[in-house]
């Protein structure tokens, strides 16, 4: 079944709003079973949806469109298809008495423009929109299906579970299984060769590496849990401590697991990385069980009056030293009573406040201290600022979760 | 000129990358009074590109394809577009050179595999890439143009700006000018409202409201400096302080220059916020100048410890108080010796270790603290974990936005 995603609106192209529907669209399709071939975005504009829908409809089983449905004079998506069958819209009864309805519990009247959210191509069925005042579309023609649902995230995932999906038949291959690995601290190259034996011997299986500035994943999908698990053996085999984790989560996760298992906490004094490696952690739930807090030791008085730096120590080695990063992790260990503390120095880019001069853009340094371990190392780290911040706190996470696992 | 965009991989199709790229592109083809026609994103799969690449050469004038330029199995973006042609890849001498040298600098041979990027389609023109090792393609027929580009952001912005954008002829209607407007602290449908008279007046530009989780934009696109300039006088005078940058920048720009402009300087102690602030602040090169540091004060001990707080005031009101959010914003700014100080508390979801039990999700309060006035306020913020904590964010950096104008 070969299925496509469409959205409509002229903010998709011109600005800086991203489609994330059809994103979660092809992720619930995809544990359907059933593939997404492409998505495409498109104007509000009439002749080049016309021309999209038409071509859509020759080679797509399953078109998915969001947006235009809502009552402005540039929402047009059911006309459009209407139009491209040559068929009228027509006003369906109940969906007026659920505007109506919707509008008299605020205490109003729906505008005029509203009413013609209640109109459907003839032969479509309305799908209602619990969550808004604009219905979606469930098209059937001979085996081939369009789907038609508002813009708004929430509107549509609602409407998708509890109506669309219904209505779908899992891919006769059955349900797809996924294996998702994140591996952490081996570029994408280097993957690509270390697993390339494995992939080969399982090349019937769908693979794709996906590198981010943090992190790279491994997803692996068929229909036959049984050929993953034999895959995903032999890669825990070649990855050892490089594989960070399995199936849903992160680095940070993957670190908060580790230090959770273990009865341990964290402590952070973040200097180049400003922050990331706390927001990270905290963005996760539960992360206060083991993650104590951080100083963002952003200048030297910060990192005297919240690490417990030593004036002296600065003064002799500098911020961006072995020597510094190290008490700093320290310092802020002791400070908040933290198993592990975790400090990164470094130079991201111009007029940072730690004698970044004598420093190479991206040069970095990372240190983890526990009661008995520690480590300290020294990178270059390619990109630009933010770049360069987004790894540090990657390669940081990944040291930390590196030495829990040594830690045994 | 009809023109599209082309984003391949599969990674595109799922939930784990979002396609920024053609967004980006979207924005400089405006600049240049060139609108995008659609975009479309296709996975990893030769025959879907293919049939994508035959239908895009036949109705679109210029053909910006990303991605698929790598070393790896999953790249053929070039293969197949020379297959479209009938024509075969040659090797381009100058840029296997560069390919060895860009190696031989890391102090390394380039592996095999990725030999394969330094093919070409005969009648085509290589695309130098600064930041690595895939090199793009420019590719003219008759009229019509396909230009070929890296997946990854940083190199494909660097070879557009340097090498696509001056072989694009303007728009004959000239370039196209924009003005870019970010509000703080008003939501999306208020702002609508605000200025519906003063769209109606200038209905001729082209207007977009952008809202986000952390600001609402205002994008105004028109060939005419002089229409821009009027509408802007307007919007001006309707905003008023709700107005936080024209131009580049986003709120937290906003904040370090009204500091940097008052020689002032800012500490924070986040907690429910995880950081946040304090890595959207570094996020900007030359925040040193104005933000000394901050602590993550995720835990009680933290609090005491980074922030100052005493254990009796803790004891007394709880974590999410206006009184103990106060005395944190008081204790990190004069622990750090700062001008102002700025504190979050709040309950962003399961096992927040501040007492969340005993508020609603989403409760926060944000405090400022000067030598002179403090603010506090409370706020309840709809969304999930990670929505509450932007907002908790944006939140705090808007308030201390309006207590640096308010202070004049």
């Amino acid at each position: 079944m070969r299925i496509e995603c469409i959205a409509i609106g002229s903010e998709l192209l011109t600005t800086r709003r991203l489609d994330t529907n059809s994103v979660w669209i092809a992720e619930r399709l995809a544990d359907l079973g059933l593939g997404l071939h492409r998505k495409t975005a498109v104007g509000d504009h009439r002749g080049d949806l016309a021309e999209l829908c038409e071509e859509a409809f020759r080679r797509s089983d399953l078109i998915i469109c969001t947006g235009g449905l809502g009552p402005t004079f540039d929402d047009f998506t059911k006309e459009v298809w209407a139009d491209t069958f040559g068929v009228e819209l027509k006003e369906d009864a109940k969906c007026r008495a659920d505007l109506v309805d919707w509008y008299a519990q605020r205490k109003r009247v729906p505008p005029p423009a509203n009413f013609k959210q209640v109109l459907f191509p003839e032969g479509s069925l309305p799908l209602l929109n619990p969550l808004g005042t604009a219905p979606g579309v469930w098209w059937e023609h001979g085996a081939k299906a369009i789907v038609l649902l508002p813009g708004v995230p929430r509107e549509m995932k609602r409407m998708w579970v509890e109506q669309v999906e219904p209505r779908l038949k899992p891919s006769s291959g059955g349900a797809m299984h996924t294996l998702r690995m994140v591996i952490g601290g081996v570029p994408e190259s280097t993957l690509d060769q270390r697993t390339e034996s494995i992939r080969a011997t399982h090349a019937h299986l769908d693979w794709t590496i996906l590198a981010g500035l943090t992190q790279v994943e491994l997803i692996l999908r068929s229909p036959d849990p049984l050929a993953l698990a034999a895959a995903r053996a032999e890669l825990e085999t070649e990855l050892g401590d490089d594989l960070a984790c399995v199936g849903i989560g992160d680095l940070e996760n993957a670190v908060l697991d580790a230090l959770r298992f273990r009865k341990e906490s964290l402590a952070t004094a973040e200097s180049m990385s400003g922050g990331l490696v706390a927001s990270r952690l905290t963005a996760i739930p539960g992360a206060s069980d083991v993650f104590k807090g951080g100083a963002v030791v952003y200048s030297a008085g910060a990192k005297l009056a919240l690490a417990g730096l030593d004036a002296d120590l600065l003064q002799e080695h500098g911020t961006i030293s072995e020597a510094t990063t190290l008490a700093l992790a320290r310092g802020i260990r002791e400070k908040l009573g933290a198993t592990w503390g975790l400090a990164i120095t470094g130079n991201a880019g111009p007029s940072l406040d730690e004698g970044g001069k004598d420093h190479a853009l991206g040069d970095c340094i990372l240190a983890v201290a526990g009661a008995e371990r520690h480590e300290v190392r020294s990178f270059s780290i390619p990109g630009d600022r933010v770049d360069i911040q987004l790894r540090s706190a990657a390669w940081a996470l990944d040291l930390l979760r590196r030495m829990l696992i040594a830690a045994g």
